[in-house]
């Protein structure tokens, strides 16, 4: 019969039995955003590469500047204009100054930048400063931000739009990440129609198959779609082992009638073992998780929510398994906004519209009757209640995942 | 000089001055997870189509079963199976029962289905029921979950994968959404080089370009490249009057020096108005917004840091105005790992790093003194601190905005 497991046990079990076998690739930084660094990157340079002033103004010797003032400004000779990427001809010599903009390059012997705000060009050659500068004012030295052999990003990280600025400005052209997974989906089900046909009585359409697609490709993996397969022992065996030979991961969605469910576990089996077979939780307790060599195998619910989240929290986590991913899921407190009832020890995950009012966050759980669809289209984010929880009221503080950050 | 506006002042210039005028396109179901739909979803089906058992069991007339018990079960006679996929060949009579597996179709004058556990089949045609169950017990109806002209999902929606579930059911196979918005992007500054070139003394490689690519794609729009520009106000002009007649938006960043800031904003004038030069945030101030016919050019702070954010807020904003996105920023309570001082003035945005103790977020903030690039790489989110707050101690709740949401 099942080996149902806790939520916390199913993690445990995929973090225990798959590990990182996806080998890196090199893409071209332009095409990084959202893959998973497969090594640190070390900064190999200083940056900046120059000391840089951060004003428009004059590059002085702060030595040159204490005790000046408005009504007596220190007098200091320009000894030149210092061009945006461009060096300075010579070095700063005592009582002196160069024109410098905002960063462009501090020459050598200069310890400060003050603003031309606070300066006076005489027209002669001579600039008047009209405020002392302390040592360092207004100057970025080289390698303030990154000195070589500093870890700027982990392996294992998801390069977000924020990171690229680093790689770039290492000069880093072509970044290793890791191969995207390929996650084979095979949809099972007599009742099963492609979503391009009118079903006939007792048909639906195959919306596991789309569903599952685009989340797995949300979720940083490729996907190599199998169809649908009629309730056979025999053809999803053949189908399987050729998605196995194909792919990283496979899921195979439906049989949740018994006697299709137990077809699907036996094929599984057949090709791997049975690490569980049901998680305790709402929806999706029917779940398998097989393992053929080194590969994970989900038997999902057919119903499209259960599919839907175990595959956002589960397929997830074997994903990160994968791929030496280190991922969080973010939570929001939000309050809810209607009672929700107990939950007969399974814990329960459910869809939720989103709004905000006077600065706080409503959660509207979404829980048709059916929830066929209903419960997910148009949600923002979810939030699962405790297996040993009660129930809640209106108005109780809950924590909602999101589905996007924006 | 600057008309500098308060970031509130800023959004609400941007939502005056631009509207939506990106035609639509439809693309097929599989290609539209993270586009912004063009028009409503509005069911034109039942869903689901017909009615369905949500178990394994017999399908029966409630009343038959009223009072039975295990040791008095209610005797029905077997009509037949109801196999996955197919209607039953004739209506329930009463007395009788038809065997159905989960999602299978309820037959004409059912309106229960009882479990299969709570059953017995006696082999000879006889089925006895052990529980007696209520009246639309394990039946989802016909149309319980969606009915002809229900909207489904509105326009402006940023379609997740959650929604797909939804357009597969109603056999939506292309989805009207929005054409990606096409944003130029611009680089000007002597001192930049290109990021595969080792910059020789007072240069720095041109960051923004690359980072800038990954964030608008990030949100959702493409981008066109066009590259370093000298900072000469002729060659500027003819690259913007490009950019401005091939894209929907253009970015010009860096020319962060008086004189190259002038010229920015003079080759913007030439190609259209300005409409604010300067937020009252940091970083960013200098940031300028003009209007090219009905699009927006954007000359944007050459520090990566500055870019970066004004990028994330007003451009964000700009794109949802261009394609009428519906979006929300979503945010998160978290604890302030160390304290900041005051903004004299100003809102301030800074990258923070999140980490997770005891069930509590903690954001580290990243601010170092020449914070070119450090304050973005490795960071997870950001927070903004109120131009009338007067510093923040370390322990003080922020919130937090996620750059992704897993």
């Amino acid at each position: 019969m099942f080996t149902v497991k806790t939520p916390e046990e199913a993690f445990s079990v995929i973090e225990t039995e798959f590990h990182p076998f996806i080998p890196a690739e090199t893409v071209p930084v332009s095409a990084c955003c959202g893959r998973i660094l497969a090594e640190d990157i070390i900064s190999s340079e200083y940056v900046p590469g120059f000391t840089r002033s951060t004003v428009d103004g004059y590059a002085v010797k702060a030595s040159d500047t204490f005790g000046c003032s408005d009504s007596i400004p220190a007098l200091l000779t320009l000894s030149g204009e210092i061009l945006m990427g461009e060096e300075a001809a010579a070095a700063l010599s005592a009582g002196c100054c160069f024109s410098v903009p905002t960063g462009g390059a501090v020459p050598e012997g200069a310890d400060a930048v003050v603003m031309i705000e606070y300066t006076e060009d005489y027209g002669d050659g001579t600039i008047g400063v009209e405020k002392p500068a302390s040592p360092g004012l207004n100057i970025i030295y080289k390698g303030d931000d990154l000195v070589p052999g500093k870890t700027v990003l982990p392996a294992g990280r998801r390069i977000t739009a924020s990171d690229i600025g680093a790689l770039a400005s290492l000069g880093i052209t072509g970044v290793s990440v890791i191969k995207r997974p390929q996650i084979g989906i095979i949809s099972t089900g007599d009742e099963l129609v492609p979503i391009d046909q009118v079903p006939a009585g007792g048909q639906i359409r195959d919306v596991n198959t789309h569903m599952l697609d685009a989340l797995c490709r949300e979720m940083g993996a490729g996907t190599r779609i199998y169809g649908i397969v009629r309730d056979d022992a025999v053809l999803l065996s053949g189908i399987l082992e050729k998605a196995i030979s194909e792919c990283d991961m496979v899921l195979i969605s439906g049989g949740s009638s018994v006697g299709a469910r137990d077809a699907a576990a036996a094929v599984i089996e057949k090709h791997g073992s049975i690490l569980f077979h049901g998680i305790a939780m709402k929806p999706g307790k029917p779940t398998i998780l097989g393992k053929a060599g080194n590969r994970p195998v989900f038997g999902l619910p057919g119903h499209p929510v259960a599919a839907f989240f175990i595959t956002k929290l589960f397929v997830r986590h074997a994903i990160a398994a994968l791929t030496g991913e280190k991922y969080t899921v973010r939570t929001a407190p939000a309050v809810l906004t209607e009672a929700l009832s107990t939950n007969h020890g399974r814990s329960e995950t459910l869809g939720v519209r989103l709004s905000e009012r006077d600065g706080r966050l409503f959660a509207e759980p979404v829980h048709t009757k059916s929830g066929l669809i209903s419960a997910l289209a148009g949600t923002d984010g979810y939030i699962t209640i405790p297996r040993d929880c009660e129930g809640l009221p209106a108005g109780a503080e809950v924590n909602v995942s999101f589905y996007a950050a924006c």
